[in-house]
């Protein structure tokens, strides 16, 4: 059993990490499909939205000219030209010319010779007059050709991971396909004698006569699963013992088949987080073992067949730590994307001691108080304690050059997708 | 073409809706098909996790008491019991009388006489016996059976949406199945006769050339379907003309079918958003028409066969306004959940001005400086800017009791998700 005393900072394993994480390849998939798709394209506009001077308001396009002067007690009286059958018509069968005015709703083109619109409720029809009762300079209340987004423009950019207004604006330009980054597939292993599958295993039963206390359940390769979901495509190869030929087996055949990059977690048993490790520089090349970090200070990095694979520790939450700080990163890069994730800013409410050199994972619950956010650290006497991320509402990172954060200060909390 | 004189206050809209917000029935699922779906049980945990005493860090599982007294200068000194080939030996075969000790990894369960783990680096190993050099009080380093979880402890509570780390709690207590709320089904029309499909049209090449500029793209059907999807099932009508017998039909046949509410959109032209309120009246009863929200303002809602139906804006951004506010809660309600966004403290950066009375959805731009948000407004002249939403980073709303939020106000501001 080896000990990891020479262990390499965060910061430097995150740079490995990201050194390593080769973009994939482009696919174009339709607009109202890409939902949290990241573009791998500049959008630009195909064309002027509005494509036409519009109302932006209901009521009657004039001459802006024509209405200066108009108080309530002096309104301006205009010409109502009617018969308008719909919007195209309104476009192209009316001018309005100096003292007139034509009915108009929100989102309707501005007819030709108009240049402003009034809104409803300073007019009042009479005897097709209208007395209107404010002025409107002209420009107001029309949205003009291009306001929105004019043609040429980039309106989404490379790399932008794509929101539910993004497909409304892809719809609103007739951007039928779009180009994104193809999702990798990521291949997920759990090692270790001592676990079981709970979709499979009806051990509680067993468990909760005590008769076989040393078997657990693989949450490991389920929960890694779900942490990728959002972010790539987890193939959710299963448990395996701690037999390292078999181990190599199975992570060879999953890297020359359709897995990008992998993910193995190592059981708790004696010796098998080395033995994975091992497995590793035997097929390949381990770039590092043992990171400044806790929890997760055993996990490993390494690149076989020039795919990239973590090494991730055995015990839950120092998984967790370890996909949060290092493997969501790599995934984001891997689909072109910076994390972007906007931090909370919550005062501690008590000590957080940590060492200088080490980064710290902390889980944390919020309270708020007027209007300010507070987070309490979660504390737990070891990486194992899943309830500790259950509990917890986010995390904040400790980095390797402080202390720890004292009551009071302001740290920066992620909170959970 | 009537006006929203007689509006309802934002509260009370909301309100109204959650009234008819009843939750949707249940399935039972598969833990791993879970992740985002909200429980509709109390998860009790049938174990004890960890099922039994282990060691919480690696090295010597010994009597604490043994250690008391061992320093650098006067090692303790205890005897090593060698041959442990497995976990479940070291539980059922060992035993750890005074003066002894047994190796033991992080997880391994406890050997029976054992209270304590010393870890590997206050220790050497010499001939066989083991030189102690830190005392250790008895429990120090062993997870106790049952520190995350006991057996009968409510680990998830109904209502909640599970998160990746959840379906690794759920693996963990061999919780096969759960038994989570139905997605619901929710119908989405478009209607206006100015609309066309941009998946089938190639209309933007007739824009270019300004053509047939009064045509548009229907954008909101595939945004609502994208802002409805992670909460519940969107089916996308797709785009109606103005024509109430039509609209009368698919929203019958929508709700008659497997719809369990529906959002329409009014199209822009005349009189438009007015027949899809006098068809909800026709149908079933129209409870609203006009919220003192902006935008928003013209959002309906009404009930059909006792299912809700939302009439939306058609501008894009009051629509979204309209979700944001109205039917996303509505989403949640349905599926037993409270709105449990967090909201980001951020510093206006300018005066956003309002009217005591109204409920405004501000779009704003987020910068960080020195660890605080600011929020920047986005200003734009109507709610058709679809550009104001995928500029801006979130939201936020102005309360209809304040008449606005003084630039170095701190406000909430919702984040897109």
């Amino acid at each position: 059993m080896k000990l990891f005393r020479t262990l390499i900072s965060y910061d430097e394993a995150l740079r490995t990490v990201l050194a390593h994480a080769s973009r994939t390849g482009y696919e174009e998939i339709r607009f109202d499909d890409a939902l949290n798709r990241v573009l791998a394209e500049d959008i630009r506009s195909p064309i002027d939205s509005p494509p036409f001077d519009r109302a932006a308001m209901d009521g009657y396009a004039i001459r802006g000219e024509d209405s200066f002067g108009a108080s309530p007690q002096r309104p301006v009286l205009l010409t109502i030209r009617k018969g308008v059958p719909g919007p195209e018509a309104a476009v192209e069968c009316l001018d309005v010319r100096e003292g007139e005015c034509v009915p108009i709703a929100t989102g309707m083109p501005v007819p030709r010779g108009s240049n402003a619109v009034v809104m409803l409720e300073y007019t009042k029809e009479r005897d097709g007059t209208l007395e209107v009762y404010r002025p409107v300079p002209p420009g107001k209340n029309v949205s003009v050709r291009g306001e929105d987004v004019k043609a040429g423009e980039v309106v989404l950019p490379a790399g932008r991971r794509l929101r539910a207004h993004d497909i409304g604006m892809l719809a609103m330009l007739f951007q039928r396909t779009v180009r994104v980054y193809q999702r990798a597939t990521i291949g997920i292993i759990s090692t270790g004698d001592e676990l079981i599958d709970p979709r499979t295993s009806s051990v509680a039963d067993e468990h909760a006569q005590g008769t076989r206390p040393s078997k657990i359940a693989d949450s490991n390769s389920y929960m890694l699963a779900a942490f990728t979901h959002p972010l790539a495509n987890p193939h959710r190869i299963g448990i395996l013992q701690d037999d390292p030929e078999a181990i190599k087996a199975a992570i060879r055949s999953a890297l020359e088949g359709a897995c990008d990059a992998m993910l193995v977690t190592g059981g708790s048993s004696v010796g098998s987080r080395d033995f994975l490790t091992d497995v590793v520089e035997a097929l390949g090349e381990l770039l590092f073992h043992g990171v400044a970090m806790r929890p997760g200070e055993p996990t490993g990095f390494g690149i076989i067949n020039r795919r990239p694979i973590f090494v991730l520790p055995g015990y839950p939450v120092a998984a967790i730590a370890a996909f949060e700080l290092l493997v969501r990163p790599f995934l984001l890069a891997l689909h072109g994307v910076a994390d972007e994730r906007i931090r909370l800013p919550a005062i501690a409410r008590k000590d957080i001691p940590s060492a200088v050199g080490r980064t710290d994972f902390v889980r944390v619950k919020l309270q708020k108080e007027a209007g300010r956010y507070y987070a309490e650290p979660i504390r737990v006497s070891g990486s194992g304690i899943l309830s500790s991320m259950t509990k917890s509402d986010g995390f904040l990172v400790v980095a390797a050059n402080k202390e720890g954060i004292a009551a009071g200060e302001t740290a920066a909390v992620t909170l959970y997708e």
